[in-house]
């Protein structure tokens, strides 16, 4: 009977939770179970809503409870994990504790190659501004050497690699840094914000490598095209995504998953990874769903006017959280984006 | 653009959260989701994982707290709910603040008729035992008046209703008395322990009602084969789909979803109602995810077992938790038996 049963990959995933809306947790957990993984859900905060509506209310988790949670899982055999994804955490402790997880998994499946993988999205800042506490980064340096694949955005990228990155020369250097310092299998740099000469203006790029054994970056972009309207979430989105798309596309190659950190053979070329593969299906569901969130967008906004009281309609300065909301990624809407989507972008050499 | 665009229902979960396995909030966000919900899970509680392993961490939400959950997303315009799903809420005052929660939106919406649906289910205790304190059952009676549907197990409905029920003729009486007495207008009695001439052994029956506009029960039931195998969070699973499938269900009906509670007419036979049909449904969907969670349990439980150390294998007397965990809901790989199962289940009058 068991040989006819396909188990689903089971996940640990760490990062905020919101009662309203589709950020963090609220994301990654949806679409890991949508693409079929098994999801543990650690919650790093419990908040009302995401902070770019500028109010919320809510609790966080201390590092303590972090722990303390997780060592419940322990002692019942829950932690049996194929795969981590960890994202926003409050505070370098807290950051400490989710490394902490990482690094006994790590541990505990030492003699196993390729059976527990952690992605590392090292939520810190953009736009050239931390948003946590400046202790974060030292935090999250020090875990990097335990990371499979990490997912930062270009300022975070910079912090990480103590690299400044303005074009795509030095974004390649920060890569082999954080490649041969960190020794960290693969990378994403998530967003870009300097322009190329073959990148149109209305696009945008990510940057991906796995390194080969000697820690030599192999370099893949994909560019798409923006869509010009601010959405919170994305980066959760784009991790959990990837953890499930990195799974599939390593399964495709006989025996990589067998190996540690699903490290590609060198002679495989940058745009032929796995990682670029993975990564260019999460883009074609990311344009999907983004392209139908901001055509929702109008239909979202008339339907919370009208349900307003007369005095709040009043308010037009209340204006900025009818449209946070009605900017919030729809997902429950557009499983098939995630699952299939139609779209198609293509990894060329960076 | 606004009327192309289908907007998902709002449906506000309040149940507690499990990191590991699939019980409370867990079960009911992704089911909610999976069949087209946009959710905002208040978790009230975040364990390590369900109390059923008989050991846990992890920390309870006040009430307080829930109070404030929930401020904060009315001060953002984030409370325009369709619908509410509640289930297990620690202690008697975290019960009253999820009803002041309800009780809020009830009059916030009391000018748009059948606008907003309260599912409660009155999470108490089984099997002729209390597994909450003695104070939250008044707490809970002093919230049914407010509540459109409930799903009282055979002992909760004992315990609302102060109707002992040892056969259907009692049951019926207990159905009549939580009509009459506290104007509830659906109800479901999710498990019946006592056996009928028409109602083999090895099936189940849940009994439901809708009451006329003279609070008149009209019951039926369904009876659908037993799966021999005790799993957590059945539920909370049959809450989320219910709460889905009655809002289908009386969406087919012209005009019934602009109407109080959606009660149906008067002349609608017990087995014509809404929440007959949207009742078959939902056990359909349960009987398969629980026959395929029976027959996934060899394979998880074998899977754990090879991935334990060889001092902890040798703990038989640590084979509960094994259990347990393989008892866990088999959800993200059964979506296509939440969403249309194949298998027919027929309400027949009570």
């Amino acid at each position: 009977m068991s040989d006819s049963v396909v188990l689903a990959p089971r996940v640990l995933a760490v990062a905020s939770h919101v009662v309203s809306g589709n950020v963090g947790n609220k994301v990654a957990v949806f679409v890991l179970q949508s693409l079929g993984s098994e999801v543990a859900a650690l919650n790093t905060v419990q908040f009302s809503n995401h902070t770019g509506y500028k109010q919320w209310t809510g609790t966080r988790a201390t590092a303590l409870e972090i722990t303390d949670l997780y060592n419940g899982l322990k002692q019942s055999y829950l932690d049996d994990f194929d795969m981590m994804l960890s994202g926003y955490i409050p505070g370098a402790e807290g950051v400490t504790a989710v490394g902490n997880i990482a690094k006994g998994l790590k541990d505990k499946f030492q003699h196993s190659p390729g059976k527990f993988f952690w992605v590392l999205d090292p939520v810190m800042g953009d736009n050239g501004k931390l948003y946590v506490a400046p202790e974060v980064v030292p935090a999250y340096k020090a875990l990097l050497p335990y990371a499979d694949l990490i997912l930062p955005n270009q300022f975070e990228a910079e912090q990480l690699s103590d690299v400044k990155i303005v074009d795509l020369d030095s974004l390649t250097q920060a890569i082999q840094v954080l490649h041969e310092k960190f020794n960290i299998p693969h990378i994403i740099i998530t967003s870009v914000s300097f322009t190329t000469p073959d990148h149109p203006p209305s696009h945008l790029s990510v940057i991906g490598s796995t390194m080969t054994s000697g820690r030599k970056a192999r370099t893949f972009k994909i560019t798409f095209p923006s869509i010009d309207c601010y959405f919170c979430g994305t980066g959760d989105m784009f991790g959990a995504l990837i953890t499930s798309r990195i799974r599939e596309a390593t399964g495709a190659v006989p025996g990589l998953r067998g190996r540690a950190s699903w490290l590609s053979d060198d002679d495989v070329p940058a745009t032929e990874l796995p990682l670029a593969r993975a990564a260019e299906k999460v883009l074609a569901s990311m344009h999907e769903v983004l392209a139908k969130t901001r055509d929702a967008m109008p239909a979202v906004m008339e339907r919370t006017w009208a349900e307003l009281k007369a005095e709040d309609r009043d308010h037009k300065d209340k204006a900025h959280y009818v449209k946070s909301k009605a900017a919030e990624l729809q997902l429950v809407t557009n499983l098939d984006s995630l699952r299939s989507p139609s779209i198609k972008f293509s990894a060329t050499k960076a």
